[in-house]
């Protein structure tokens, strides 16, 4: 059975040079540093592993697909930019975020400079053209997508949604540049048609069980491990899947107003957040959130049927289970 | 002799319907309005008209440049978003600027949105895919130079530079997408190498001079007509070609003080202001900077020889005289 995390660890270690490739000594050198901040700190570097590996799946040359997945990396840190500058996040990866570091205007601009250059990429592509603009319909589609999926995510704040908008939402802030990178390197590698349409509905899915896993993590998991308080979520008021279902699950009138009292409320004592969590799992909220990304990551691994056997094939598969059953 | 201002405005009026048809109604509703509100609201246009003229004036389908025009419009309003942000600044085209009216996250996100939405523009254009790829390359590349324009201009606040590193910002910072969208217009029109080249070349000066001319009229220009305080950039510290010409011409350190103490001073009388201005005339400053626009704009319309006669052709010719012959 392929060992998805090894996999991943052993691509983004080789996609370390790529990354440092693209980025040139240009001036002023305070934009090139903070453009270069995120991509060259590392990260899981999912979306370009898949990229690669999507290429390779469908009998493609991996290395073509090598630039691809620097470009949708960009994508991604322009989009962490961006989004630590609007929610105020200070940290990342152990380093101040970039507008702490640089200011609000060197890291707009930084933003936009990666998301430039990911095109850039896009357009140096070592492909046939009609296929390098098959690549650019899915990347500027996806990234039109996430600007939608933030802007929701900023609107959504310290409301409960329902669990339609929830998923929506997060099919735009996670899903759609997954589904891009997968489809995009199957589109490198050469697939037809409906190979490239399996391949996308493999990562949309994958995306959605990967964040709906993190939400039953940020509530269910070990902090020693995750990293991140449990109480975290609740404090902040994020809408999962989880609380949508207990808010329409609990009966119990006290029980809901407990709920409430902790939810979104920056204050709770570990102790409030302990009764919510209780609460969460006696209506089966927390059951449901997991069951629920288990679900979205079988989905995934069905569309891979379109898939010849490969080793990257494998990992595809393991890396949809790695995404539901992991501590961090 | 064609008139510029007139061919202008017939074809920013006929823009106005395509620059509608891009941004449909989709969730969520802040977002698209954010996005659509520069673009709707109007402006010269000029980069647009002239990727429809340079499509026209190589001998190509006008029409065919219609949507690459929205997309090149779409990529100057990201810009004008995201800068007027980090500007400060409250009102544009007598309207509250997107991010005082819809908050900065908003206005960071519509800017990345409308950014996205005009590479999806370029996947979608009806022509060869090798000349999509052509036009990707030139208006990536003037996306990413742009940004360092304006990092560069955000560096620059308050500091007096050399004049190359002023003529470096203003290249990036405007001349590049001047260049882009005719380079892209010569590229859909199905231009030979050389001769999108020679109109890469006529936009870049052309966005020189305009931009030299613009700064010219922010000292020189009568305040009734431009609508600009003429001590607005003088208190601000702009640091123009005419500013970098005084500092390296002017012997007389009584006269280098008084300019100097109205510099950046932002609370510089009327006055104080009467006298720099003619300082900075007296040290023929004022005629060095509009002798260099002129140049870069008679530089311009010498790189049209390679085009073949036509309407557009005048058209481009008189925008390049316009440039730096207007009041406003």
């Amino acid at each position: 059975m392929t060992d998805a995390k090894g996999y991943l660890a052993k691509a983004s270690a080789e996609l370390d040079a790529p990354i440092r490739r693209y980025i040139q000594d240009e001036a002023p050198a305070n934009l090139i540093a903070a453009s270069r901040q995120y991509p060259y700190a590392g990260g899981k570097r999912m979306r370009p592993a898949m990229a690669v590996a999507a290429a390779k799946a469908v009998g493609g040359d991996g290395e073509k697909a090598v630039p691809l997945a620097v470009a949708v990396e960009y994508i991604h840190n322009f989009t962490l930019i961006h989004d630590d500058f609007m929610d105020g996040d200070e940290v990342r990866r152990g380093m101040k975020t970039v507008h702490v570091q640089y200011g609000a205007p060197t890291a707009i601009l930084a933003g936009d400079a990666l998301f430039a250059k990911a095109f850039q990429i896009i357009a140096d592509l070592n492909i046939p053209p009609e296929r390098a603009v098959e690549v650019l319909r899915y990347v500027s589609q996806a990234v039109w997508d996430l600007a939608r999926g933030q802007q929701m995510d900023v609107n959504n704040e310290g409301r409960i949604v329902t669990e339609a908008e929830y998923l929506e939402t997060i099919r735009l802030k996670t899903s759609v540049l997954f589904a891009a990178a997968a489809a995009g390197g199957a589109i490198v590698g050469g697939a037809s048609r409906e190979t490239v349409d399996a391949v996308h509905s493999y990562a949309m899915a994958l995306g959605l069980g990967f964040q709906i896993f993190d939400d039953y993590l940020g509530v269910a998991g070990d902090p020693s491990k995750t990293g991140k308080s449990v109480g975290n979520d609740i404090r902040k008021g994020k809408c999962t899947v989880m609380i949508t279902h207990a808010m329409s699950h609990i009966k119990d009138p006290a029980a809901l107003a407990e709920l409430r009292s902790a939810l979104g409320n920056a204050s709770a004592t570990e102790e409030q957040i302990a009764r919510a969590r209780r609460i969460l799992e006696e209506s089966g909220s927390i059951a449901y959130g997991r069951a629920m990304a288990e679900e979205k990551a079988r989905e995934a691994a069905a569309h891979l049927d379109a898939l010849p056997p490969s080793a990257e094939r494998d990992f595809m598969a393991a890396l949809a289970r790695y995404a539901v059953d992991r501590e961090v």
